[in-house]
C-alpha cells in the first residue's frame, strides 16, 4: 500500500477537495423515516445516505466511534457496515482517540485498522511513546495524534508552557520523531478554532498531514485556518460534521447534505494554495 | 445510588481486599479447551472462569476494552456478558481511556455507563475540562482520570514541568476541581511504577480514590506503592491483570488465578494502613 500522504495527495487532486465529512450519526437528529428499522439499520441508512450524497465533494470520511459505540453491539455492527460503504478511493479515518500502554494500544490498533478500508486513526498522546508507537506499525496508514484540539477545554493542558513552548508543540514534535523510520506516518489533529497554534504547528511540522476539526458548528473560520495550515494536497484535511449531516433534519437530508458539502468544498478550495486544474 | 467512594470503602471492608482484577482476555494465552466455541463464547468462558475463581479475593474488576474491541461485534457482545457476570456487590470499572470534545464525550459516557453494573471509567485528560465533565454527571459513579501512568512512555509528557509542577500533578488538581459539585466523583490513575509521583499525588489529593495499575508484570513493588498511596478502604484500588489471568495457561487456569489473587490480596493487606478485623 502506498504511503498515506501520497494517497491523500492523489485523492485530493483527483477529487479537488480538502473536505473530510465527519460521520457523527445522532438518532435524535436523523429524519424520522429512517428510524423504523432498528438502531443498526437506522445508523447505516443515514450514513449511507450521507456518503452517497456527499461523496462527489469529499476526499475522506471520519467515523466518530462514540456515536456508534453508544449503541453497543448494534452500533459496532453499524460501524463496520458504514466503513464498508465508503468508496474505495476515498480515505476512511477512525476517530477513536485511543491510547493505552503498549501491549493494549496494539489491540486498539488492530481493532481500528481491521475496519474495512480504514486508513487512519486519531490517538491521544498523554501516555507517551509506547502508547502511540503500536499504531505506527501499519504500512500505508496514518496516526493523527491530538495536538491542539478545537474544544473549549483544549487550552486547559495543551497551551501550558513546557520549557517555554506550549505542550501542543512538544506533542507535535515528538509525534513526528516517533514516526521516523516506522511503516506508518504521523499526522496531527489541529483544531480550526486556534489559528495561531495551527500556524505554529505548520512551522514546526511543514510536511505533516493535519486533520482539522472545528470549522462550522464549532466556529472555526475557513480562510483563516486554510492560510494558517498552508493547505495543499496531501497536507490538510478539513473536517465538517454537523453542518453537513444536519443541514436538513427532514426527508431531504441527502440533498441538503450534498449542498452543504459542495459549498464547504468550494470555500475550502477558494482559500487553498493550489491550482484546481487536474 | 450511594457515592462511589462510600461503596468502595464498604466493599473493601466487607471483602477485606484492595485487589482489582484486570480482565485483559488474550485468546493467544487462554487455555486451549476454551477456544472451541467461537470468539464471543471463548472470551466469556475465560472471563467468567476468572471471575468465579477470584471473586472471593477481589473488590473490583477492571474490563480492559481494547481486549474486547479488537474482536469487533463479537468482542462487544462478550464485554456486555462479562460485565453482567460480575457479582453485584463487587465494583466494575470500564478501562476505556476515552475523552473527546464535550458533545462526543457524552456518548462515550453513555456507552460505558450503560454496561451492566458499571461503576467507573478511565478517562484521558488531554482534551481538558469539557472532555472530562460529561463523565462526571452520573450519580454514584467515578471517573478515573489518567494522571501518572505506569508505562515507560508515561514520563514523556506527564513528568514535564509546568510552572514548576509536573503535568501529572496539574492534571490531578484540576480533575478534582472539575468534580467539585458534580454528581459523580473524580478518581486518578496512578501507576505503581513511580512511587514518588504516587506519594506527591496523595499529598495533593488526600481523599481521592486512586486506581493503581502496574504491580506484577509491569514491575511495581507492593509495599512501596501501598505506603506511597497511604492505602485505606475507599482510597485505593490495586490492579493486577496478567499475573492472575495467566498464572497458568492450562486447564487449571481458574485454580491458579485464585491462588495468585489470594496471594496478591494478602500481600496488599499486609502492607495497608488498616485493621483487617471487620
Amino acid at each position: 500500500m502506498n504511503r498515506f500522504t501520497d494517497r491523500l495527495r492523489d485523492v485530493q487532486k483527483a477529487r479537488k477537495s480538502f473536505l473530510c465529512v465527519g460521520l457523527d450519526p445522532d438518532m435524535a437528529r436523523m429524519p424520522a423515516q429512517l428510524l423504523s428499522g432498528g438502531i443498526e439499520d437506522s445508523l447505516v441508512a443515514f450514513c449511507e445516505g450521507i456518503i452517497e450524497s456527499t461523496a462527489p465533494f469529499a476526499c475522506a470520511y471520519k467515523l466518530n466511534f462514540a456515536f456508534f459505540e453508544r449503541h453497543g453491539v448494534e452500533g459496532w455492527r453499524a460501524l463496520e457496515r458504514v466503513a464498508a460503504a465508503v468508496p474505495p478511493d476515498i480515505l476512511t479515518i477512525a476517530d477513536a482517540k485511543r491510547g493505552d500502554i503498549g501491549n493494549t494500544s496494539r489491540f486498539y490498533a488492530d481493532s481500528a485498522f481491521s475496519l474495512p478500508g480504514c486508513d487512519a486513526i486519531t490517538v491521544s498522546p498523554y501516555m507517551g511513546r509506547d502508547s502511540v508507537q503500536p499504531f505506527l506499525e501499519y504500512p500505508g496508514r496514518a496516526v493523527f495524534v491530538l495536538a491542539r484540539t478545537s474544544n473549549p477545554g483544549g487550552a486547559d493542558f495543551q497551551e501550558m508552557l513546557v520549557d517555554g513552548e506550549p505542550l501542543y508543540a512538544r506533542v507535535a514534535r515528538l509525534a513526528v520523531e516517533w514516526a521516523s523510520g516506522m511503516d506508518g506516518e504521523a499526522g496531527l489533529v489541529v483544531g480550526a478554532t486556534d489559528t495561531d497554534a495551527a500556524r505554529e504547528l505548520r512551522r514546526l511540522c511543514p510536511n505533516t498531514p493535519f486533520l482539522v476539526p472545528g470549522v462550522g458548528a464549532q466556529g472555526g473560520d475557513v480562510p483563516a485556518i486554510m492560510d494558517a495550515v498552508g493547505a495543499a494536497p496531501g497536507n490538510a484535511l478539513i473536517n465538517s460534521s454537523r453542518q453537513i449531516l444536519y443541514a436538513s433534519e427532514g426527508t431531504d437530508f441527502g440533498r441538503a447534505a450534498a449542498d452543504a458539502a459542495a459549498s464547504i468544498r468550494d470555500e475550502l478550495n477558494a482559500n487553498a494554495e493550489w491550482d484546481l486544474a487536474p
